[in-house]
């Protein structure tokens, strides 16, 4: 196989993130269902937002979070994904680039604003996000750049890619590319309420080209139609080459060729916002996966890496995640 | 005197701070120094923007800082300031409103973009901000509403509107009205490079027109052409009703009438960043103030306040600083 230039290509849906405090009853008032994501149009993000306390406003995305925490890890990195030619596509675009991710996808210059996600965090750490897609609706095959796929060694494809109507063609195209040159394709899940809406899709995803798999419990439980985690966890094995699969507090598990590997989470100080945790572990995965590392360290560094950012507002790494590796002990 | 409507009603350059990290090099490189507010034009703020790591969007502007912390503690602010209509401009306005900050300034529909503060923060925990002032030059009496500085009782200026060339006509006419109603005039020096631009001016408004002064020991210093605090504070004495003076780790002095009251630093648990520290003092000591509390615990809610701000990023507060006013007592 030929040499690659990059380490992981991600595609997604490139937005802003507006991040504020709220409570349960905001939640409640607002008819959102905590730990979601929700698709929202202009005038209902307009109203959410018109309601919601002070915000932050930072580079987000999920695949943009993951290679964000791959290129702050030493990490190559490239990424795909459209934004307006306004003031947040702007903000994206500098994010990427100053973070040493390659971005060079087309902005729109007319239409739909760059896409925003209001990010409610509760007391408990968990978030709650509503999504306007904005430009996102429009990326398409056309801005999938065959050499970048060609020279990456995993094309990483968020699972949020199936809702804006376009860019699953893109999704199609990337797959299909970066198998042709001998690549691995890797997929998040993204949302169990994104898996329930195209759950068939996913399953045939998976049969025909995801080589890679990352879900958490509810996102695997959803797939497979169970409540259970085990029976999910058996059912993925043989539906892809690895399945890594995100447990919260309770750490992780890495299958792959009939070996199952139990990664233990990483201590952290304080949870204060679990945005990006998914996003922030397939990072430290990937990471490790294309610097040829076991699985088991793969995992480990996905626990390290999620630990971080759960440690602080924001899906972004706050500490530049090369620092953490610094420290790097397995824990067994 | 009549009974007033807001507590504090603040007037200032509003603006959006675009947070990075950044090392002592990076500040060599670019030729800025450190703990410094520099004015920048749009092209200068473009070529930090371009070197800048990746940012965190904030609404700021000090003033706009303190009248956030003063109706965080659950106090009744309006501010006055500049923004363009655009998407940062926006969120400024959003986050005033969201504060609970009634803000009505007319926008900026043509020209300028709303301001921003590149905010660079070193290890260290200090700030080095470079300000492009945009839509914030076009302040000007006009917006100074008369209703509004007459039924507050007191009415906040920052230091930094003598930059933006009508700012200042703004500001003379706010005192001269909070005067003319009996309310109090507050000001703060802002950063001692800006005391150095306009310390004849600075000195006059403080004869003529302040009752209250904010400083710490570097611009105290300035003012007063000497390098030693003491010297500086016997200096202010007699100047302005009440002067509280930061100084950092080491707590602040309270000087009015002839008693001096020595507050203590609160204790902090991390510095992150020192952004908004001197915004956040003037919040709690206002608040304070308006309530009727004694000058030394007018004082201590400042420190408090301030060291909420100062273990985080950003120059707002992340918590809800009436909740610290539950766990409050003096530490005497």
């Amino acid at each position: 196989m030929a040499a690659s230039r990059f380490d992981v290509v991600g595609i997604g849906n490139a937005m802003v993130d507006v991040l504020a405090q709220a409570d349960d009853a905001f939640l409640h008032r607002q008819h959102l269902v905590k730990g979601s994501m929700t698709l929202v149009d202009a005038a209902r993000a307009e109203a959410i937002y018109a309601e919601m306390g002070p915000g932050i406003e930072m580079s987000g995305g999920s695949a943009g979070n993951t290679l964000a925490g791959l290129a702050s890890l030493g990490g190559r990195g490239a990424y795909i994904g459209k934004v307006s030619d306004d003031e947040l596509g702007r903000v994206f675009a500098h994010d990427m680039r100053a973070q040493g991710v390659r971005f060079d996808t087309t902005p729109l210059t007319k239409g739909a604003a760059t896409a925003r996600c209001l990010v409610l965090v509760t007391p408990d750490g968990q978030r709650t996000m509503s999504t306007f897609l904005g430009a996102c609706v429009e990326l398409g095959p056309e801005d999938v750049e065959a050499s970048l796929i060609g020279e990456a060694e995993v094309t990483y494809l968020e699972g949020y890619l199936f809702d804006p109507p376009r860019a699953k063609l893109a999704f199609a195209k990337a797959a299909e590319l970066a198998h042709a040159r001998g690549r691995k394709v890797a997929l998040s899940l993204s949302d169990p309420f994104c898996v329930a809406r195209y759950r068939a899709e996913f399953r045939d995803l998976l049969a025909r080209h995801v080589d890679i798999l990352f879900a958490n419990e509810a996102e695997i439980c959803e797939l497979f139609e169970t409540k259970d985690f085990h029976t999910a966890a058996r059912a993925v094995e043989g539906h892809c080459e690895i399945a890594a699969l995100t447990r919260g507090a309770k750490g992780s598990v890495v299958m792959s060729k009939g070996a199952t590997h139990t990664i233990a989470p990483a201590p952290i100080a304080r949870l204060i916002d679990t945005t990006g945790a998914g996003d922030l572990y397939a990072s430290g995965f990937l990471y490790g996966f294309t610097q040829g590392k076991p699985l088991d360290q793969c995992g480990w560094l996905g626990s390290l890496c999620a630990s971080e950012v759960i440690s602080h507002f924001g899906a972004r790494p706050e500490t530049p995640l090369k620092t953490l590796l610094a420290g790097l002990a397995s824990p067994r």
